[in-house]
This record gives C-alpha cells, sequence and structure tokens, in this order.
C-alpha cells in the first residue's frame, strides 16, 4: 500500500435484536467477543490503523475486552486502535470515526463489528481497489427469486442477476468519502456506498463472501460458530 | 383442510455445486438425509399427498433411503407417498410432478427438498392462505442493502423495502398451477410463482422465515446443522 490506510470499525448497535442487555458485538464468539474476532481481522492488515466506534454506555466493555485480550491492548498502548463514541444512527458513529483521522490523504475500509468472519485476503482485495478506483465495496449475488412488493400488496417478479447484496467493508478514497459525509445525512442511506454515491462518485463493486455474515439475531450468532468451525 | 391437498418435493438437482458425486438432497444432515428431513415435515400435515420427483439416476438411492427409515416406508406402503421422474430444468421436474396427481382440484404445496428446515406450522398456514385465496408463496425481507447493476458495471442503490426474498413452499389452487405449467417453459421462470403470475394469476405472500434456507453448498449444510441445534 502506497497510501496511508484506516479502518473504521462500527460497533454502535444497541442489541436490542439480540434479545440480550449486552450489545450483540459484545457477545461471545467462541472464545472471545464478536467484535474481538472483527478487529483481529484488521489488525492483520499491515500497517492499518483502526478506529473503533462505541456507544458511549457500553466503553466499559471495551475497557474489558482489550484488558483481557493482549493483541488488542498491545495495538490501543501503540495507537494503533483508538476508539471514538458513536452517534444515534449509523451515518453519525461512521462520521465521527472519520472525523477522528486527522490526515486528508489515504484510504479507509469501514465495516460493520458484527462481521467477524470476513478473511483478511479479502480486506486486503477491498484497499487494493480502491487504491486504483477510490471505492471498492463488497456484494455478492442474490441466489434466491426475488420480487418486488407495491404499496397494495401486489407483487412482481424481477431480475435478480442484476441484484446484488451489499456487505462491507466498504472502501474509500479519504478525502472523498469525508467530504460526502459532510455534505449530511439523508433518509434513503443504508451504507456508506449510498452516501458516498449520493456526493456524485461512482460506486465500485467488488465480489464480496457469502460466509460474511452480519450478526444480528441469535440465529446469526449459531450460523457465525457453524461457519467458523469449518 | 376441505380440499385434496398434494405436495411435490422437488429433488432434481445435480449436486455438483457440493463438489460431491452424491447429489446434494441425499447429504448427511445429522442422521438422516436432507431429503428424509424435509419430507418427514411434510408427512405431519394430515391427509397430504406427497409426490417426491428424483433424478433418474438416483432412484437407487431412493430406495435405499426408505428401506431404512420406517416412518417414510410406511408412507410409501400406503401409497401417501409417491415417487417421479424429473426432467431437465426444474420447471419440467414440478411439472412431472403435477401431472402424476390425477386429480383436478385441491391445493398443491411445492417445495424444494433441500430447505428441510421448513417448520409444519408454516406448511400449514401456506395450505390455508391458498384455500381462500389461490397462491400462498413465502417470502422474506431483504435486510442488506441492495444495489442494482447495469452491464456496464455501473449499479444504484434500490429501496430494499420494496423487495422480497422468495421462498418455498409455494402453494396454490391445483387446477390453476396445473394449467399454467401446461402453457409450457418460458426463459424467465425461476420458481412456481413466475409461471403462476405468467398465467395472469395473482400470486400472494406470506411471512416465510430466515431459517427456511436451501442447502446448496457446504457452508450451507453446516448452517444448517446449526439451525437444527437451536
Amino acid at each position: 500500500m502506497s497510501k496511508s490506510i484506516f479502518s473504521v470499525i462500527v460497533a454502535g448497535g444497541s442489541g436490542s435484536r439480540m434479545k440480550s442487555v449486552i450489545a450483540k458485538q459484545f457477545l461471545p464468539l467462541f472464545d472471545k467477543p464478536i467484535l474481538s474476532h472483527t478487529i483481529e481481522k484488521f489488525l492483520q492488515i499491515p500497517d492499518n490503523n483502526i478506529i473503533v466506534v462505541l456507544p458511549e454506555s457500553d466503553m466499559f466493555f471495551w475497557e474489558d475486552i482489550i484488558q483481557s485480550n493482549e493483541t488488542l491492548l498491545a495495538a490501543v498502548n501503540t495507537g494503533q486502535i483508538k476508539s471514538v463514541v458513536g452517534g444515534v444512527t449509523r451515518f453519525q458513529s461512521v462520521n465521527n470515526g472519520l472525523n477522528a483521522i486527522a490526515e486528508t490523504t489515504g484510504l479507509v475500509a469501514i465495516h460493520d463489528g458484527v462481521r467477524p468472519l470476513i478473511s483478511v485476503e479479502k480486506i486486503k482485495d477491498s484497499f487494493a481497489q480502491a487504491q486504483t478506483s477510490d471505492s471498492s465495496i463488497l456484494a455478492v449475488a442474490v441466489k434466491d427469486s426475488v420480487r418486488v412488493v407495491k404499496e397494495n400488496g401486489d407483487s412482481k417478479i424481477i431480475d435478480r442477476s442484476e441484484l446484488r447484496l451489499i456487505q462491507t467493508p466498504q472502501t474509500f478514497n479519504l478525502k472523498l468519502i469525508k467530504d460526502a459525509y459532510a455534505l449530511g445525512e439523508l433518509p434513503h442511506f443504508t451504507d456508506d456506498a449510498s452516501v458516498f454515491e449520493q456526493a456524485g462518485h461512482k460506486v465500485n463493486l467488488m465480489e464480496g463472501e457469502y460466509k460474511n455474515i452480519k450478526i444480528t439475531t441469535p440465529e446469526d450468532l449459531a450460523v457465525a460458530e457453524a461457519l467458523l468451525n469449518k
């Protein structure tokens, strides 16, 4: 990598869908919290500067996590991992993470803290594509038939070959995505690519990984364990 | 149920995606083949007549399966389960299954043999909805961001709240779906609902189940085991 590289790991979720008082990113996946698995993947990228975005109320969990994980603790002590407080929406949380990066040039991967199964190779590929084209968004083809539903309940089939399910990391030219976030939040933003697109930039897709699931339910956690065991 | 009810279980896949010489529906999911789990779910629907559609080359597997499973063997011996040979495409396989039903009135659920995690309650609900509205198609909301990709590689975000991922069972008025299949195959048919829709009928959706996955890869099999263990 010739440019400075950064990763914003968004761990701002409330955990309400997990029927747990603990936010989902702190739930154990085998030997350690989901979030620790995720961060350790990004630590394997050379010279990566990591910003973890957390709810203020969960900062004591974060302290527990790093005190009990030598790898993470070392990276926190050298300044390779920083933590910042998130906002009310995902947009605000990512924006806080981006604002914690003083540099204005480089590349930044934005990733969900609850996607621990991402492969290190795929993260590298995402940075490499963003270096040449300013954006790299992981996406997978849709295996199921898909229908579009109208307000009256009617539906019609649409061509699934044209559709892609979007994952993270979503990796960008740092300056362009910072500037895009500075334009403010709109209701249709569901991810970082939609923010980047709204600012007039081209979104480049890259083949993602089906195993790279987002853990949002107890079933997802069981699925993640099964996939990790493979 | 006041109408005669039938279920066509489509087990015609070649298994090529499983990196296995055994077709995927015959692979073991814990104590028995995937297909046996699936059929046993449909056997729990009272007075259900089951037609299993299989590739001709796999009929000896089927014989093995029923000889080693008392529940299935009993149902085969009473005629509650019949087997028929499938075709080259899924359309042809379903059509062969439908043609094996002599009756012309009633309801028929069409289901993928590699979706063993469907709940019995959901199958019942699907028959109940089809009884009043002639069709009932299981569908789930899309959790991920979705983009539409053009031929030149450009993509744009679309509103995921309007999209549904389609599952099986897809349950229909028997006469209407038989007549729809008799009209012949078209390239855009990816499921039974698209055949039904092409014939001019209204497709009614019903809330599906995220756990009702289609097992098409080794990872899916691991996921199915994890979900069954829950």
